[in-house]
Order: structure tokens, then sequence, then C-alpha cells
């Protein structure tokens, strides 16, 4: 409860459009002052669990060591899913039961966590429809402050929390992640690829590998690792979501092994 | 003078495509160095001043006591407003004087307001299009550093302050006071509601009165208490604003009483 | 290498849609722990060295003396292109080689320059995809904490480094450098303008010179100072850029001289 408070990494789906960002953060600026709050995205598509998993996926291994992440995309506010700490080896979480978190554990795994029930650490009058300012910043900024996970509520079994149902691996099989905003398409196949692999197919139709979009003529498909570590399918200079066709979940195929 | 700067809320609709909000951060650090600046909104539609006034409504309950308020939408800036600093029951407020903080007074009424005149605190060579750079920034740097509010310039009597031309109240008549980047009407009729409220008359039609988008169909429109606690009229997964053709100042009421 | 870390203000084209900003956020503080990072814009148009090279134009004037500038705006990424530790005047830049730096320098020269070469201030396994996260980042931070800037790598001779083929001068002749987010057209001629210039003429059509939008009526063409004190063609409320059809580089003259 003392010393300089923990710095918070905040992720939602708020846009920037509206003030409930900066909302947020008077909030946590009010429980734990002078508290640093570091934005990982708010321009996110409303309401897209995949998405979000996947920006925190490629942002945990770079966050500091005992950093608090305070990720918000909720398409259940209002309803009686859970609010959430969860302790990682790494990092201290605090997000809605929604599975939103699935993708991070795969690089900083869930060790303990904890029900957010506790009105001690929760605004007063808790609304319907923005638990971010009411529940879920407070919850954040309380653990920047030295308050420990366990006293928000009671403990939550690992197993029991929500997962999203999708698998990252080495292939050769896997789907369609999410797409970023140039439409490229992320895959759940994790580099390094075994040797020999020449080509990903993708929605019935072969796409070269390759190290760098310039090797290829604007306008064709290539496959490449990104800098996540998961192969993507991208159109040079265009959108291989648009040109392709692709929808989240379609298959994906390392072929040419 | 001295001690920690006070933190400063930034609320403008100078865009993210643009340096200028960097700008002014820039121009703030370099008048009251290690200044914090916490982001309200940017991306506001340009010189939409009701739709930034809704904004500071709804922020100004959650910002911490004492901080500082720099709000620049301007659709003035170069003619002859005048800019303020206003002392509020809990914040201090830099903008000018056009009506943006005309909802925020109805949560912090102002006390004492000051011209905006003192070249000591404006960058030397005012422009003629950016005085968020060249006088409201500094302005608020300089009072986040402890310069006293009547060093700026002449009082103006709070009376003679500029409003706009609109009016929150319970009911049952009101108007549409703005939209949110979804679509949403906000309205001017403030919760709780009188009882047996079951509707809300718009645009000519009712709209059930609901307390989730759940309880209606896809498309089929609603009436809630949005999380500033002004009523709402919304479409679920859809927007209110085109599905029902509502414009700012349509009238709205509430029915069923 | 003690004491607190200079700010960084930071300039790219990663958009606000990714968590890409805030993770080489994450990487500074992990290497500068408490490090200030201002945003300066991260919207800008992908890949575009002039709209970059304009905003930091801009900027530069208002940004405290010995302030580190992190710039990644980055076509080349992946290529055999160099980055740069840049030593100015006044202040102290990341960038890729490339020519981003060009007009930050007309108002701020640079005084010596070296390689970003030293694998000790870079992340360990370097992606072929994102350097900024990478190489420009961790440059940044270990720049703010106090790492001399010849600790980086090889000298560059200040004559060898990039720059891109665009030159700002007094007129009467000059050409479109870029365009804002309005569509309004920024040219290479600095004010002030010579005494009896009464016009500008772009795209073979003269642009009467104003000191404010008001001055013409809703629709017209004028010509202004801008807040960077370059002249700028408008269209008052509306886009000169697609009303008069201009484009980067089309040749703008001052007459009436």
């Amino acid at each position: 409860m003392q010393g300089t408070p923990r710095t918070v990494f905040f992720l939602s789906d708020f846009g920037v459009e509206d003030a409930y960002v900066g909302i947020v953060k008077a909030v946590m600026e009010g429980i734990a002052p002078g508290v640093r709050i570091v934005d990982l995205a708010h321009a996110l598509p409303p309401q897209d669990l995949r998405r979000a998993a996947y920006q925190l996926y490629e942002a945990v291994p770079y966050l500091p060591q005992g950093a608090v992440v305070l990720a918000v995309v909720d398409p259940g506010v209002g309803s009686s899913r859970r609010g959430l700490v969860v302790v990682g080896e790494r990092l201290v979480y605090v997000a809605p039961d929604n599975g939103l978190l699935t993708l991070a554990w795969l690089r900083d795994p869930p060790r303990r966590a904890y029900a957010l029930e506790n009105p001690a650490y929760r605004l007063p009058g808790v609304s319907a429809t923005f638990h971010g300012r009411d529940v879920f910043g407070p919850a954040a900024a309380h653990l920047a402050r030295g308050v420990p996970p366990e006293a928000f509520g009671a403990e939550v079994p690992v197993a029991a929390l929500q997962r999203l149902p999708v698998r990252l691996g080495r292939g050769p099989g896997g789907e369609v992640l999410t797409f970023d905003r140039f439409g490229n398409a992320i895959t759940t196949i994790q580099a390094p690829l075994p040797p020999g692999v020449r080509a990903v197919e993708v929605a019935g139709r072969p796409v070269p590998l390759a190290r760098y979009y310039a090797e290829v003529a604007p306008g064709a498909p290539l496959a490449l690792v990104g800098s996540s570590g998961l192969v993507e399918v991208s159109v040079r200079e265009g959108s291989a979501r648009e040109a392709l066709g692709l929808r989240e979940g379609d298959p994906v195929r390392l072929v040419g092994l």
C-alpha cells in the first residue's frame, strides 16, 4: 500500500471518439494518485474478443514483470458474467470472465484467480453498462497501489475460467484467428515452421511462404511469420481479407512439407 | 509554484491523425516539467460543442478534486471570443468562452472566472488558428504548476459566461442532446425517472423503456438510462440516429406516466 | 545513467486500432522504468514520409530542450536501410535513415549521427517487420536513461544522411508538400510573405490570400499562413485536395507581388 504504484497497461474497445477511456483513467488516478497508465489499444473492433485476445497475446511478452493488465472487452456487461483478478506468472490481470485472456495465458499461465466481489474496491452505485469505470478500472487501480489479489473476492479455480474455443499450434492444420486493420489474416499457426514448408493453403488455394512483402508482386498473396510469431496471410499492398474472401475460423494448412 | 504539478485532463477536437495534441502536450511539459496529462477525448466531431459539452458532463464527477480541465473545441478561434479560467467547486477549467462548459457546470458550479489576458502566461506570437498551443495549453500548464487563477486577467462575472441553449431536467419533456459514435441518441432527460414511465416518445413514435439491450430484438428501438444518468434512445445492434432519422434538438417525452 | 529519464516524444504510423504503440511503450518502460512518453501522432497515413516529416517540422520548435524524439515511419523495414541516432542542436532523434527527419532538421540542425548497431541496445531476436519494438523503441529508452549517442554504433557523416527531395523557402515558387486530415494543402512556402502578395496560384488558378476562413464564402478557396508558418491552400468548409484536385508536388506560386 506504499511506494510507487505499479504500472497499468490498459486495453479496451471503448474507442477514441468518446471520453470513456479518459473517465476510466480519471477514476484510477483518484484511487491511486500518480499511477502510470499505458494504453495498449482502445480502437479495437467493438466486442471482438478474438481480436482483443490476439492483441494481448502479442503484447504480453513485452510487458514488464509485475505490471497490471486492465482488459475490458465485455459483450456481457450487465449480465451475470463474473469479473476477475487473475494472477499470472509474470503479470496480474483484471478482466471480465469471458475468454478475453485465453491467448495471453499461453505466454503467462494463470496461477490463481479471484472474483471481483468486494464492494470496497468498486465505485458506489455500479451502472448497468459501464463496468470499466465502475468495477474493472477501480480494481486495477487498487491492485496498482498494493491491494492483494485475494482481497477482491472468492477464489475461482483456474480450470473454471472461461476460454475462447481456439488453439494455437505448430500445424500443419489451423485456422484464421483474426484480422488486423490492414486486412492481414492472423492464423493460429505458430513459428518456427517445420523445414520444407513452402506455402500455406487457405480457403482452398495455396499461398507462397515469403520473408518480406517485396518478394511478391503488388496485389499478389503471400504468407509470412508476423511480429507476434504467428503465420499471417497477406496481399501485398492490399487486404487479404477482401481479396481472398477470408473469414474468422477459415481452415489453414501448411503445405509442401 | 512548488511541489507536484496538478493533473491536467485534456479534451479537444484536434483529432488523432495530426500532431496537434502532442504539440500542446509538449508546450505544457516545457512550462510545467513532469506535469501529468490525461486525455479525455480528442477524436470528437470537429466543432461540435454539444457533443463535447456532453462528454465533459459525463466525465466531471470522476475527475479528482483540484484537477485542471483543459477543454478546446473552438469554432471561433481567431475571432474576438474570450479565453477563460473558470474556478468551479471541485475543478479548475481552461476553455474558450463559447458554452463548452455549460453541462460540466451542472455538476461543478462555477464560482469565479477570469479572462486569459496576461501575456506572461501565453506563448509569444500567438497564431490566428492554434490557440490550444499558444493560449489554452500554456494557461493550463501554468495553473498546474500553481499560478493562481486571478493572475490570468480581469474577473468575468459568472452570470456573463456564455452558455449553450440547452437544459437538462427530469422531464416529462426534453430533446435530443447529442449522439455517441454508435448513433445512440443522448437526451436531456435525467434519471431517476418518475415511477410509471413505460416508454419515451421521440420523433412521434413511442420507444419502450428497458434496462438492457437484450430485452428487445436486434434492430428494435429501446430507451434506457445511460452511464451518464441521461435517458438514451438506441436501436439494438444498430444506429438510432439513422434507423429513426433523429437529429439534435428533436423533441423527446416520457410517456406512460 | 541516473536521475529522471528524459522525456520521449513518439511519432509513428502504427495506427490506434492495434496494440503496436502500446507494445513499444511497454518495451521502453521495461528499459527505462518511469520514462515519460508523450504521443505526437500515430494515426498518420501509413508510410507517408512527407506527411510525417511535416508533422515533425510543426512539432520541433515546441519540444523541450534535451528531449528524445522517436520517429518511426519506415517503408523500408526489413531491408538494409540504416537506423540512426541523430544529435541535433536542441533534441536527440531516433529514426530510420529514410529522410523522415528532413524538415525537422530545418529547425534543429543535425550535429552528429550514429548508426543503430550495438546489439546491447536492441531486443534479442530482432524481427523482420517490427523494428519500432525491437530496435528504435529500445534505442530511445536507452537514450532517455542516459546512454550516450556514440555508444550505439559507428558515426555517420551528417552529409551522408538521407533527405527527402523537398525544399522549403520564401517563394515565389514552391509546391504542395502534403495534406492534413481536412484536405488542406500545406505548401513549401514559408511566412512571412513579401509585401504585395495578394494570392497564391495553384493548379493553374489563383486563390486569394486571407487571414481567416470567414473572409470567403463557404465552398470558396483561400490561402493563408497556417500554424506551422507555411502557406496553406484551403476551401472553406470543404477539402481543397478534392475540390481543386490537388496532388503532392503540384506547383504553387505567390502572385500579385
